[in-house]
């Protein structure tokens, strides 16, 4: 037994490891892994894979819920191409890593880039909440949740512009409106299942408008809302797997649920960082993430012992990203609480010993 | 037991699914979908991935080998993107479907598109021989096996231009000179693995020399030779699966090994085609495709007899493709030759009973 704390990809419900392992094997006869993707059953499994998303996020009418390849590094530029409009001038909230990928993209793709708001003065160690939004902007970009820093929005900032998020680390972990967005995406390897697979939130009335000059039929969302996401073959297994575990999201409560529960876990880890005298949080507390739970410990003299100690207790995937250092706990959906209090304990012995 | 002649994604080894199954299960000590592919027991599998590709078909020094994502489909478009120089011309054999396919999103990339050669005037039912280059093409373009028409490249075509060809149908089912390419690009779901990764083997002098004026990071194949395919998220249980694969090929004699059985294979089926008064091959003798054979039967009264026949007897993917009619066996690596005899005794025995 394993506690896995990994940032992504990232821990999913045992009964899912077991029927994905199971389908493997045995699906209606075949293999999944060898049944066409133009076969009922396989169709069968996408049309139920979307409407489990449609379900989960109570997504409105006039909204296409699509299945993907390529991560949100292929949704930087997917989402900057389908959004363009005239003005040709993008707005983006600068909260790090991906916020400045999703920049990048956005420029590469033929825009005038313009920072609407930016952490960047302390090393994005807060949500930035004056946000000056550049009215004749095609769209604003915001990433809910930044499994680096540790951060997340906890509420969506105010615009009259098209809003555009990034949701690959915290989407599923607590309820949204999808109405308040044109456009969501997220690689599938945080809550919604394995490595594979990309989900696309879009509002109808959003496609088909772009301006773009430069527009491949495979990165045109249009193409796959009208195909149901079988444009061309789907990532089989990842979409299989992905169905699976959102049925066991449903099964479990729903996204209401699963926030109840994320936010139990990040209340009982973020108090005893506060609370022991050896560690201490690295972001704003109002803007503390409860996907991933990042710290500093005030010895450093004494990491190498701590490292130890969580490592024979099989805690996995602490260690902290190289921009931030110290520790992250990833704390997604399918961790148990059980795994935070495994990791608590650690941090009140080590303290105790010191 | 099916005997599963699909046109894709389609049969795998048995070895192969009990092994996947086992890792989704366990792969050293967690789930190969919950692993992040930053851990080395991942980086490890990437790492033997490529080894086996480059050992499967001999990949010369000068050459990188990339997983990625998208499938054929948005290969179309990274290839084009890649290749562009300064003519801005780029010349295509036209086999049907999928080189049309490729032709549009290289005029969408912003080529003037020649077509070099075309069987459009039988409905792709040969392979054209006469190929006129325009010599400031920057490449030539071809798909080397196409499912949908049952035909196959049995010489590559002579050019002076980069060749790049799409193997998304052939790739691992005989053997190959690398050098012949400047890019090859195969969607996995046929004899590499399952759906959700696409194999990519650039000459490494071809990176980085792309004139396009557009050019996401994503599909910049520079971005992933320099990154060994973990520029962002691969899709980690594909690749797992597509390893699996590989090692199963070199441990049963390799390329050329598969090579033999599939041309006793095609040997098989074909011999009975040609025999059996009731069945006639669309495709000409020459240019017959090992992987996909496409054939009609004579008495379009009994096809539904037929139908039964051979869906009692477990046979799976018979169905020929619309645009062609009558039956398709797609008889990729991991469909033993026991299955092609089924096929071959259904057939006699049908006949014999008309």
């Amino acid at each position: 037994m394993k506690y896995n704390f990994g940032a992504g990809p990232c821990i999913l419900p045992q009964d899912v490891f077991q029927e994905a392992s199971e389908a493997v094997k045995d699906f209606n006869g075949l293999s999944i892994l060898e049944v066409s993707h133009r076969h009922k059953d396989f169709v069968a499994v996408m049309d139920e894979a979307t409407d489990l998303v449609k379900k989960a996020l109570n997504v409105p009418n006039g909204y296409s819920v699509i299945f993907l390849q390529g991560g949100a590094s292929l949704g930087f530029s997917i989402s900057a191409l389908n959004m363009m409009r005239d003005s040709k001038r993008a707005s983006y909230i600068n909260t790090g890593t991906w916020s400045k990928k999703a920049m990048t993209e956005a420029k590469k793709a033929g825009y005038e880039v313009l920072e609407a708001a930016s952490s960047s003065d302390t090393n994005f160690n807060y949500i930035p909440k004056n946000v000056s939004v550049d009215s004749n902007s095609d769209y604003l970009h915001f990433t809910s949740n930044n499994t680096i820093f540790g951060t997340q929005f906890k509420e969506i900032p105010q615009s009259p512009l098209p809003l555009v998020c990034d949701m690959s680390s915290d989407i599923f972990s607590r309820e949204i409106n999808v109405a308040d967005f044109d456009l969501i995406y997220a690689g599938a390897q945080k809550n919604m299942g394995p490595a594979g697979t990309t989900l696309y939130i879009v509002k109808d009335e959003a496609l088909g408008k772009s301006t773009s000059s430069f527009m491949p039929t495979y990165l045109d969302l249009k193409t796959h809302a009208e195909k149901d996401s079988m444009f061309n073959t789907p990532p089989v297994f990842p979409v299989y797997a992905s169905m699976l575990n959102l049925r066991h999201l449903i099964a479990n409560g729903g996204v209401k649920a699963a926030q109840d529960r994320n936010e139990a876990k990040a209340a009982l880890l973020y108090s005893e960082i506060d609370q022991n005298p050896l560690f201490e949080g690295t972001v704003a507390k109002e803007d503390r993430s409860n996907m991933n739970v990042t710290f500093l410990m005030n010895d450093e003299a004494r990491a190498e012992e701590f490292n130890a100690i969580w490592q024979e207790n099989n805690l996995v995937g602490l260690k902290g990203h190289r921009s931030v250092g110290g520790y992250r706990a990833s704390m997604y959906n399918a961790l148990p609480i059980e795994s935070v209090k495994v990791l608590v304990d650690v941090m009140k012995h080590f303290s105790s010993k010191g």
